[in-house]
């Protein structure tokens, strides 16, 4: 493909690409296509000679997007959102004609030096405080999903922990105890926690506990209720070293009592405290949400993922950490090959310390585009357009009590509701009217997601099986709400007269 | 930014990358700002509103330029190349516009389902054995990079090996066992292996050692070098479970001795044998380097990076494995909110159990635009068209016996070579002649790299101060090469007569 191929094929694909987005909502959002659907529309194997750019582009629309489903459809209210623009497609552009495994400062100065920036940028934005700054002893760095943060943060816990156990030790006496201690290492979250800090646990070897919740606290985690299981640990001979501590459960959006967290570990300052933000960390943007961010400034690390609702495409992962030192310490391998003057010299960052990979993308390229085309005052406008479209759609289901319950206060643009059956509903699974709301509930679920005109997801909280409601597309707008709205009446009311 | 800003945009930004492409080797191909530059010269906070497009493009050539290192430029020969295409770079557009943390099948069906196909094509291109096929027990994934391969792989390596040592245990018993081997688990490399394995050793928490190499057997790991370091550790009660064997290291891109490491480990089938053929494992497209491909059946896993010499921009790290189920059952985890139908059934792959991260880019877009617009044809063109470049350089270097020598043969695309002082060089770092020869080799290579013109890496080679030449930019032609070995030839001269 020579230049000229190129420009013609880019304005084939640009075109292509802001017809899918004007068109998005037309689509059946949630795909229906039958495992092994496209190993039936393609040939088994590679092609021996080039094609023309056409001939590939015509099998997007062909092959392709039938199996797509629709992420950033308005009518796409799973999950979380994972918002995609335009600046961020361009930054994305670049970052691929520039290609630079970036591995260390010299590879390519403003692949580093731009992270720096508009990390610390973003840390200002998110009203972080300022140990979180570059500035400081701490700073910020962009992964490729908060799984893999969370994965990198334990891991620096767990060695600055073996660490500081073993300091006063030497040769084999240290081995010996850092051997036992490993065997003791546990990394705890609530129940609520996302599972990946379960899956980092795994990887990096260590046993994980879980923090019961209830209904009575809205499922976040209580100071009394991480106490417990500290103590619990303590009484087992175990060793907590880390815990994830959420703002915006994956199931109701709960927000972990931060103060409380922090008065329980005030005496254990080698349990490092990360903040899985992954969603809700884009509302920080907003000051009506920036008195949580207060609190981050007893813990070690914060995470919140721009890909999902601060208008950047996936991944754009925002990991901050208050003593990077931990980060180069836990991961930091230097061989002569990499070595060079300026890494040496300590002036300059080496962000291959502070992740898991090597080589990087140059993913500040589409923060920084995307930042400057928003500003603050859109990524506000942004963030508070949803929160009101979530106010809307609560009040909707709050005007039809016959038919749907709210188990949990919305919160950010996530209404969580289940099918209420009749008028004695309590939350309490041995409840045989509850039994037989889950199931409704679940079949209204599953109609609505067979049936692919919205996408919603489920989630099983506290007994009760839930229908999660978000709303996060750039697209989305009252009329889309309402539509999400009348779906739900209208299948729900199928449901139950079918019964 | 609305469609018609973007259409406009988009088609400065495509007219700006085909500029830069076309006069890239125009442009100082390192990077000499100082740490620090960018920070002079963009604002400490984020802007408050948003800028026009035509604001923020023309800060990509006034302050993003200056801090770039031309990876793409042909005369960037350092590190391995880092290969990006207008094909590529299409793919990275379209998966932007269709972002979806696609972390399982029904996220969007066409992400799974391409990333299994392109990767079945890719088996075969590189003439790996069937077992690393989707339709055997095995498969690829496509991972961030080749050391998130390594850190994955030898976390299944690990929990594959405790399990197997205590499947014979139960509660206590057995969690007393796993703690006790846990402490003397041993991941194994050769000492020119990359030292992503000593750091995924740092990351699953387990010890790591080193297999000496030597000149007499070109740094390749041998199966005498590997049965020294098993005994030791079986002497010193540590259990060897993991080793990584290269294709083409990087300091000299030696081959490890395959069917010797196959041998030595045949009563050990716990020892997981990962194959790093990173940047070499690209040259499996041609007949004459697949000879080396047959030996991987007695391996588990093989990874390599089509984002180094393949024309796939960063990131686009492939890992093939011979059992599925042993990445599955190292890194699954499945929460409700993540449960479906489709998945449950095993009818479908859920990529996220093969890695790290859940979230995950739609990489396998670009793999197949790259594919069909080159053909298996156009792969083995790129590969030959770089090893002649090498070659042709190789026989440059040796036609000036008094200026250079080379320490291993010429391997793949690369050449080491250091500058020659006296007739009676031997490989002894003890000898006078040679920390002088390292000191001149040592100057040449910075003064080089001072200058700019060209990029080039050194290494340390068995004592031997070394320069290491790559030819891998798509755009690379003979002028290239013979500009390189000018600069080399002028800058020695200039170099010994200033002594």
């Amino acid at each position: 493909m020579d230049s000229r191929q190129f420009r013609q094929a880019a304005h084939a694909a640009v075109d292509e690409i802001i017809g899918y987005y004007e068109n998005i909502q037309d689509r059946r959002t949630l795909s229906n296509v039958e495992p092994g659907y496209l190993q039936k529309l393609l040939p088994t194997s590679p092609p021996q000679t080039g094609e023309p750019w056409e001939s590939i582009q015509k099998d997007i629309e062909g092959k392709i997007m039938p199996g797509l489903t629709h992420w950033q459809s308005p009518n796409f209210m799973a999950f979380f959102p994972a918002n995609a623009t335009y600046p961020s497609m361009l930054g994305e552009l670049y970052s691929a004609a520039f290609t630079a495994p970036a591995f260390n400062w010299l590879c390519s100065p403003a692949v580093t030096e731009l992270e720096t920036i508009v990390l610390d940028w973003l840390a200002q934005a998110l009203a972080l405080p300022s140990c979180y700054l570059s500035s400081s002893e701490g700073g910020g760095v962009i992964q490729g999903s908060a799984s893999e943060a969370i994965v990198t943060v334990m891991v620096a816990a767990r060695d600055r922990y073996l660490h500081e156990k073993t300091k006063h030790l030497t040769g084999g006496e240290k081995d010996q105890k850092i051997c036992e201690l490993r065997g003791k290492l546990v990394a705890l979250g609530s129940e609520m926690s996302h599972s990946s800090t379960q899956k980092a646990a795994m990887i990096a070897g260590v046993r994980y506990r879980s923090i019961p919740t209830s209904i009575a606290s809205d499922f976040s985690m209580t100071g009394d209720g991480l106490n417990r299981i500290l103590e619990q640990c303590r009484r087992e001979g175990l060793e907590p070293f880390y815990l994830t501590a959420t703002m915006g459960t994956t199931s109701t959006c709960a927000v972990d009592r931060f103060d409380e967290i922090a008065d329980a570990l005030r005496d254990s300052p080698l349990v490092w405290v990360h903040v899985d933000a992954a969603y809700a960390g884009s509302a920080l943007v907003c000051e009506e949400y920036q008195h949580h961010a207060k609190h981050f400034e007893a813990f070690n690390s914060f995470n919140m993922n721009m890909h999902k609702w601060l208008l950047t495409n996936f991944d754009a992962s925002c990991l901050f950490v208050k003593r990077r030192r931990d980060l180069i310490d836990a991961l930091s391998i230097t061989p002569s090959y990499l070595r060079n003057g300026y890494s040496d010299s300590g002036l300059v960052t080496d962000y291959r310390d502070w992740q898991i990979p090597l080589g990087r993308r140059f993913r500040s390229l589409k923060i920084w585009f995307v930042m400057r085309t928003y500003g603050i005052e859109g990524f506000k406008a942004h963030i508070r357009h949803h929160v009101k479209l979530n106010d809307l759609f609560h009040s909707l289901i709050l005007s039809r009590p016959d038919l749907f319950r709210i188990l949990t206060p919305p919160a950010f643009a996530l209404t969580v509701l289940s099918v209420a059956l009749s008028n004695d509903f309590v939350p309490d699974a041995s409840n045989q009217a509850i039994l037989e709301a889950n199931s409704v509930t679940r079949d209204v679920y599953e109609l609505i997601n067979s049936r692919g005109e919205i996408f919603l997801t489920s989630s099983m909280i506290g007994g009760i099986y839930s229908i999660r409601v978000v709303n996060g597309s750039p697209q989305a707008q009252e009329s889309h709400v309402h539509k999400a709205f009348d779906i739900l009446v209208r299948t729900t009311e199928e449901v139950l007269s079918s019964r």
